[in-house]
């Protein structure tokens, strides 16, 4: 784990905020080069699979030319829901280290442990509370600035 | 439930197997308006986030130009696995058919029931098994030519 990782993906979040999107940023890492870095687009793209995850995967297997992202690492500033914990299993991702658990729709540990099923033929590691606060904080601005 | 569009999606499936792709198909609908079509193209992509409802979902949010597909009801030849099952919830699709049942990955019944957690803030009805038999078949063929 490399934290200055989890700095990028929180840059990647605030730039989404300034867009005016709930603030999620990640970055997919293999060895210690950057192959994939996303940030929440949904109402920009007014689609519901354009979260931060989806688009760091879509960059890292575009930059392999590989759908098996062996051996890659994601960071990411929320606790993946069940569609981007279903995408880092489906692409072989080694590990995730996210920052701030999801109460409503976290699937790395808070409603679900995906990544962890054995049923699964892949079981990515996991360690959530990476710069959590500072994570959490990005959202709590985000939405609290949306209800005044 | 319309069964003729769940033959739409097995024409998409067919259409995969054609580009060595395993045999699946999705089909979107609005009312009766099809909204989105969707095959499996993981390996054509080199990305496992292309899956059939993936693509489907993408071009209903397209033609809608909005992600809230509030209303529409997903055909898909397999049961979706946890990032499909996500995605679904995510874009408040209403409804879910699909054909066959997957042990190994499913997450609409068989190792989750992902889209019946009333902890999510969406829950679209699921009913599996339709035309299951000819859509197991598609699967089955592929695989076993794969083993040949």
């Amino acid at each position: 784990m490399n934290i200055d990782f989890m700095r990028l993906a929180i840059e990647q979040a605030r730039e989404a905020a300034k867009n005016d999107e709930v603030p999620v940023g990640a970055v997919i890492v293999m060895g210690n080069e950057i192959i994939g870095i996303g940030q929440n687009r949904k109402e920009a793209s007014k689609c519901a699979v354009h979260h931060a995850e989806i688009e760091a995967i879509e960059a890292a297997c575009t930059r392999l030319d590989n759908w098996h992202l062996d051996g890659a690492d994601i960071y990411v500033t929320l606790e993946p829901c069940a569609m981007c914990a279903g995408a880092i299993i489906n692409s072989r991702i080694r590990h995730i280290y996210f920052g701030a658990y999801d109460k409503k729709a976290g699937c790395c540990g808070t409603l679900y442990n995906l990544p962890s099923d054995k049923r699964f033929n892949h079981r990515p590691g996991v360690e959530g509370g990476i710069l959590a606060e500072e994570c959490a904080a990005l959202l709590s601005a985000f939405f609290g600035g949306k209800r005044r």
